[in-house]
């Protein structure tokens, strides 16, 4: 018997559908322009978020470094909220590779205050670096899978705009937020610059992401995946799922939110648990286990023996995410097994 | 009809075979190390090479790259042969990312001489970088594809030992070197430090690269195939392919080298056409068409409308490379429509 | 009549001694170690704060961007208080030149809690950059100049030593720390790995500032200085005034720092005018004129046309800086100046 | 007794009319724009090389670093010579600081042939970076100091010019070519887009170099001096020797010439040494002792033995270089010296 694997998102595997179309994918050299599955799978995304240009690429990291990268100086500064995932989990590329300082600043719920922004962008002065973009996360994952609404992004692309600073979105798991939020992908796209999503995660493609911009941005971001050496020959064998995950796969999120909701909300009934219900919005449940006087490894490590794979958070938080290969007996399963190791 | 496709190996489509395998593949999220099928490609090829460990990379430049961040330090500089391919045509990765500066010398049949490289090597001295890596390519490409013995190696083998200097095969094609040589390709690669070969090209893998070395350069490469966005999730669907390609294609590389060297021939005695035979060694053919007074980009646009896609190598030399996807009679056919050209 | 200058102690001019002594300094070329004048300077700086070797820097701002790269590799991260000067002022190029990512943490009255350093270090991860660094400032700029007392820095450097990252001081002003915590220097640079200090502010050199750390740090920094274009020839001529620095002019920071304290109490008595008097530690003085209902920039233009010059701060604060150059009658002036304005 | 020491003119020590000016200067803090002897240094360089603007910079090293940061981006190519002082002995900044490849052409008298430089401009090609810079050496240290004549650049300005490829000239020495061709400075820069110059060597100003070009250039370049650490406070008593060394001592180097002349003439009639009389231009002289029998660091040693220091260049050459502090008695004595060894 298999474990249920709750640590990621990233760990579904794609579905029959996309085997199919990758054994029936036309393919060609993408580094000539002559892969068709590659081409067809661009335009698509580059319409899906109401961008000019799209480009494949093999992660969601090589699309936020080349994002950055393509906005930006070296020696500038960007403006990131403090758990982001690009500060965070992404090996400090931006640093060593892009040569741009990180601001980082407090979220509130996975969103840096307007004020805070405003005071965060640098002035004209000898001694500091220029502000060259800002870079926003939703749904933001260390938030727990928060969407963000569009309105509250609204104010922060007004300011953006007024002093000429690019905005970047990490949107990973942007389809998750739209379904949600309940409004069209492009809602929530349509004043930023740039966008990374993921093709893989909730959509369920093996590999790859897209980042969307204009066609000068885009034209940019080609050369700089060429250099980082994500310019991949017959990537249509990848593309061709990507195109089944746009096509067939962003309205099933529903489900995995659905089951995300259950388990928090039939976690929190546990004596010691607790979550922040409000706050499960998307696919991910961040569980807070510090009240029942377990230390969180142990807690993973039982998890792990009984069939149950979970990722740890922090010192109190276990993440559990649900995705295309949870079904609702999975969940019921989840809850079983740590009734039993907390009773 | 389609074109006949003589630009590059790259152009190489995945075998049936591959397909299949593709379609088989047991998956994992291969940044946690569950990809089973990724983590039977990274052995068997580091047995084939024999090498401690190996890492699955989307690309070969990625490959290089990689190599070259995990044995330097910024500021260093590394010594790499003027026309080999991680200079020309690596979009300046290895400066802008790795930090390091091109010491570069030039070649004879695609090898800096020894004295050379000793003269190149810096004292200590508080004005000079340190030498950090010396690359080498094999075959290598702008040197029409010629193989470099093991023997001229060698030398510069104990030279690099003697000063502590690591050395890094760039072998995109280091098993058309091998079956040149005919020897094992371990032959070639047992006194380097580490290699990165292609799954691609000549062995017909839709996408992927191998880099070799040392298990602790392993760990510090995958930390960097991380930062650069190279860490893909189900690396399966490509290292499956990369499998076959490894079982199964190693050895048809001989019919490309005899391709090309029936083409070589039978340019060669064309009025106005000369190949340099005693360099035609693997499957790449550069054809000086300089003699027959036409330019190149009008002789290169010719072909294209007679079906035949080659690249440019310069203002005198045409590019002809062989691979799977090209047979006997297409051989004959692109000798007709050179041929009918000249007439 | 000239302006009370309390912009910053930067504006100091040098003494007569100073001038006396560059007049009758022994000169040499310094890239090859023959200024002794250099020599002596090094030697003697390195004694005053207890480390084996020291090196002359033109800047402080090279003094610190060398000892970050001296001590981490790019890639890594390094933990400041999130409003240090390195961070703030020194243009990024601990990101553009050094090429490691800033983790900055919020302080308390300049230097972060010990738990949120703890938590801010890295674990091992793939996704994760490597700590590299942690630096602290003594005294503290924009903390209005509050010396940070050796105990509350001791706690840190334990946790640093069991991780075994290093620690670099900016300690620009640590002299002004010195005198305030009537303490020998060498207290509060005992257990730091380096420590940049300036000979130019309080100290009033006209250039020139020190890092001091192991003869293996100051090997690496050397050349460091020499990649950046630090390795002045016949520097002599500012070293024979830091000679005179270190000799004569820590003792006379007492004056400055009454002065600022002078400055500081008869300010706080204004109206709408505060000054939080215990955090006057040294010659910093940030006074808030919120309350006046006057605009920061106004209130620093009144102050110019009455032949005041001073920085402003953010939109409440003016920060005002005692130095050699301002004597009691000057602070008496300051005083009646803002008096008039306010009045 | 003192040494003779023709190791380099950066050895040479201030004039005593330099040390009175020092003492006299005007002083302010440079970073706020208020040292007048700084300014007044800027305003004379900036003329005196026929550019709108100009920078004072602690190095000729600092001054090239800082002029390739300006005009390129990180991941372009920059053209250089083969043994130019940039890219053999400034310890490989233009990659780790600056981020840019280096492609090297071997120099004829110091220049590369204009038909290589074309080759090497990089075509648009997504695996090329691009051409972002020419540098050029005038005169040319590793060719012995010789002078390029305005002729021989001009082909290399309108090719670039063509191109869209700015120019930046490493002058460290470019009054001794003035000099020595005969023609005013503004002759050798007017067609560049930028220009270093150093303050020391022949023209005896203890430290500091000039960077000159267009405001905006300038501008940029001021930004980056603050971030490598290069933006020093009272620089006047560094300015104040500067403005000496232009008012007075480049008609002064024609001195340092004849006796460069002299000793390779006088050398050259020894046997077993040789000297290529007419590449003897300025005040460099590569002495070729291979004949001789006698291995180099030999020869240094025993010189040094003699009271003559001397830096060796290869494995049979030694360098001499003439500067202010020899006068036509040290050339006597140093050519006896010579003859006394090898005797």
């Amino acid at each position: 018997m298999g474990y249920i694997d709750l640590r990621s998102d990233t760990v579904t595997l794609p579905t029959e559908e996309m085997m199919k179309e990758i054994l029936a994918a036309e393919l060609g050299d993408d580094v000539y322009g002559d892969d068709e599955t590659v081409n067809r799978l661009e335009t698509k995304a580059a319409n899906i978020v109401g961008k000019e240009g799209a480009l494949l690429v093999p992660t969601g990291t090589m699309g936020n470094l080349i994002a950055v990268m393509a906005h930006t100086m070296p020696g500038q500064e960007i403006i990131l909220e403090e758990s982001s995932h690009i500060f965070l989990y992404e090996v400090g590329g931006i640093a060593r590779v892009a040569g741009v300082q990180a601001r980082t600043l407090k979220g509130i719920d996975g969103l840096p205050a307007i004020d805070d922004i405003e005071a965060a962008i640098r002035q004209e002065n000898i001694h500091f670096p220029e502000t060259g973009l800002i870079c926003i996360e939703n749904t933001h994952n260390m938030a727990g899978g928060m969407a963000i609404k569009p309105e509250r992004m609204n104010e922060i692309f007004a300011l953006a705009r007024s002093k000429d600073i690019p905005i970047h979105l990490d949107g990973a798991r942007v389809f998750n937020a739209a379904n949600y939020l309940r409004v069209d992908v492009k809602e929530i796209t349509k004043h930023i610059d740039s966008i990374m999503f993921c093709l893989s995660k909730g959509l369920s493609a093996p590999v790859g992401s897209i980042l969307a911009g204009t066609n000068e941005f885009i034209k940019r971001g080609r050369k700089y995946r060429k250099m980082l050496g994500g310019g991949m020959r017959q990537a249509g064998i990848i593309a061709a799922a990507g195109i089944v995950a746009l096509d067939k796969m962003t309205e099933r999120l529903d489900v995995d939110h659905q089951n995300a909701m259950f388990l928090a909300l039939e976690l929190n009934k546990l004596k010691g648990v607790s979550v922040e219900i409000d706050k499960v919005h998307t696919n991910i449940v961040n569980v807070d286990f510090y009240e029942t006087g377990y230390k969180i490894p142990q807690l993973v490590n039982s998890m792990k023996d009984r069939g149950l794979l979970v990722n740890p958070r922090n010192s109190r938080l276990i993440r559990f995410v649900t995705h295309r290969g949870i079904n609702k007996e999975d969940i019921y399963r989840t809850i079983e097994i740590i009734k039993d190791i907390l009773k």
